[in-house]
């Protein structure tokens, strides 16, 4: 379709972020694929993109649902009829919000997580026998939240005695976010998520669901347990890329489809000063980032220092001239989840500079 | 005022932004009698509040305009009515901000930050004689934006050339962040201002505005110039407050008026885990900090992993027992300002847990 007058992303000020709509296609066509291959269903996470424009593309690429980490995030995406929903965090079922989880429980087809006999009493008493299905939450080596495997069939048939339906159990293996972890922690979720499979059993409590997945695991394919392997994976930020995926060899920069595009407004031997800043970008930064973010077109360059609307970025001896004041960049987020909760929408371009769509980012901020 | 039902705060479904109404009118008062007694004009940063309603307050209590970062967020501040503003940025005038600008310019009395001979030509055909004055922005050590204070002298006359009203200088001393270093960064603020003022003298330009401040250096005030003095100051955090400030030795926790409340959803010995997590407090953490945030109620305390929506906190040998699950604990951010960014709008309580007020966070995401 062909707008007239066709909008080019030089007419919008900066500094804003935009999706390349090919590069997001063959994410999702990947990304369905690879759940496919290993046998999985695929929930991908909506934190990420926060997108209804971005869900409904997942579900026609074959989602089973969403994963999403709070009851806000859940509403919004249920309000847009998305019917199958799992929240994957020990949601705390107390005061409004156990009210407006019996109310989604009544609306949608959903999973909860659980990591605690108390959380499980809490969410028991909330949902006063709404239809919703139970995870419990495993540690697989992250050590945020969840149980040791061990401890698993014990929370589940704790769980069931107070009324819940444990359906099975869950982890996120957040320990691939390091250099060289990859291979490791993919071994630990799956060996993780198959002892506590196996205690759920032996509670006799049927493990029917088997869920892990993060973007940094998700290409890999260790051994499969025999009997209780994964059935479920739930990336997160592989639908848009990131600096940390490309800096963990997750992902190159050709399968990166989120970029922040912005003005150089300070120039000098070396360094440019960019407008996009933290405000704009995120300022996570993992102990093992080389910088701020990653500028797609110049790969050696590095951002080196960031302030709320200024990213200093230093460039390498291969990456040419630095740009002069007034030049457009485009900048990686380092991670790009919590870009897209800044912006209030993002911008659709297609094959380069034509503005296609607007997306609003209708879960921004949807945190309780 | 009596409001019937009253609100608590354990009414509201955490985590969200509360705004101790006490505090913040007690940092208003210090705020401008501080800026008073050293006989500076107190134009505080509203990037910090982004609030209309902090705004007023402040403007109650003396400020003479407000200080912001984009036009966006001036646009914003504008339209409510207030009509002294700087933009204390090397703004870069370029297609639809330059429209943007010089309807601003017709609407207010406002300044804008040049550091450059193309920004300054950019920002005089962009203003094509709307009425604005222009401060060089001065680089006194941070090495950000700015030009060298020798330089000062030589691009305002070139900015006057180009037809833009120069009205005089301005800094951040941005490297008072850093333990021990505020002291020396506020001597090199004034230090700078001043003779990038003897600059624009020599060149023939009256420099009248000397604008610096930063919240961990106006509590300081080192020897003043004669003649060369800082005539404004532009604090935002302090206003709030926060760890980083706290960190610096820049305000106790007794002023910082903003805290995030979150609930424990996980605990375990000697640690807990809240609900509020990178969407809500902001990532930012200096090479310095202790961690992603504090406790005010438990001083040992150290936020040491943050995910989204997870804050996975340590607690010291004198922080007494783990809060259990469900209970809510204050989290003060690192950087309020990019977790008011965060922040649909903010809670606001009096004498503890009764809510007074919602302030919405009227600037939040206006980054352009």
């Amino acid at each position: 379709m062909r707008r007239s007058p066709v909008m080019r992303i030089e007419d919008l000020d900066t500094p804003f972020l935009a999706v390349d709509a090919g590069v997001l296609e063959r994410n999702l066509t990947d990304g369905a694929d690879r759940a496919r291959r290993r046998g999985l269903a695929w929930r991908p996470h909506a934190k990420t993109h926060k997108c209804v424009a971005v869900a409904r593309r997942q579900l026609a690429h074959g989602a089973t649902g969403l994963t999403l980490a709070t009851v806000g995030e859940a509403e919004v995406f249920a309000a847009a009829g998305v019917d199958d929903l799992f929240l994957a965090y020990p949601v705390w079922a107390a005061g409004g919000r156990a009210d407006r989880l019996r109310a989604l429980a009544g609306r949608v087809r959903l999973r909860i997580g659980v990591d605690s006999a108390a959380g499980a009493d809490r969410l028991a008493a909330a949902l006063r026998g709404a239809p919703a299905q139970v995870l419990i939450e495993i540690d697989s080596g992250h050590h945020r939240t969840g149980v040791a495997p061990g401890d698993a069939g014990g929370l589940a048939a704790g769980a069931q005695a107070a009324g819940l339906e444990v359906a099975g159990v869950f982890t996120f293996p957040g320990h691939a976010y390091a250099p060289g972890a990859r291979a490791t922690a993919a071994a630990d979720e799956i060996a993780a998520l198959s002892a506590a499979a196996a205690g759920l059993a032996a509670a006799g409590i049927e493990p029917l669901v088997r869920s892990g997945g993060s973007s940094p695991t998700e290409n890999l394919s260790p051994e499969l347990p025999d009997r209780w392997a994964p059935t479920e994976t739930r990336p997160g930020v592989s639908v848009f890329g990131d600096a940390q995926q490309v800096e963990l060899d997750a992902a190159g920069f050709d399968r990166c489809a989120l970029t922040a595009v912005a003005t150089v407004v300070h120039a000098r031997p070396g360094h440019a000063v960019l407008d996009a800043g933290s405000k704009t970008l995120g300022a996570d930064r993992a102990p093992w980032a080389s910088g701020h973010g990653r500028l797609p077109e110049h790969p050696g360059a590095r951002v080196t220092a960031l302030s709320e609307h200024h990213a200093t970025v230093a460039f390498g001896d291969g990456d040419g001239p630095v740009p002069e004041p007034g030049s457009r960049v485009r900048v990686l987020p380092n991670h790009v989840c919590t870009a897209v909760n800044l912006a209030d929408h993002l911008v659709v371009v297609d094959g380069g500079e034509t503005v296609v769509d607007r997306w609003p980012v209708d879960a921004r901020g949807a945190n309780t």
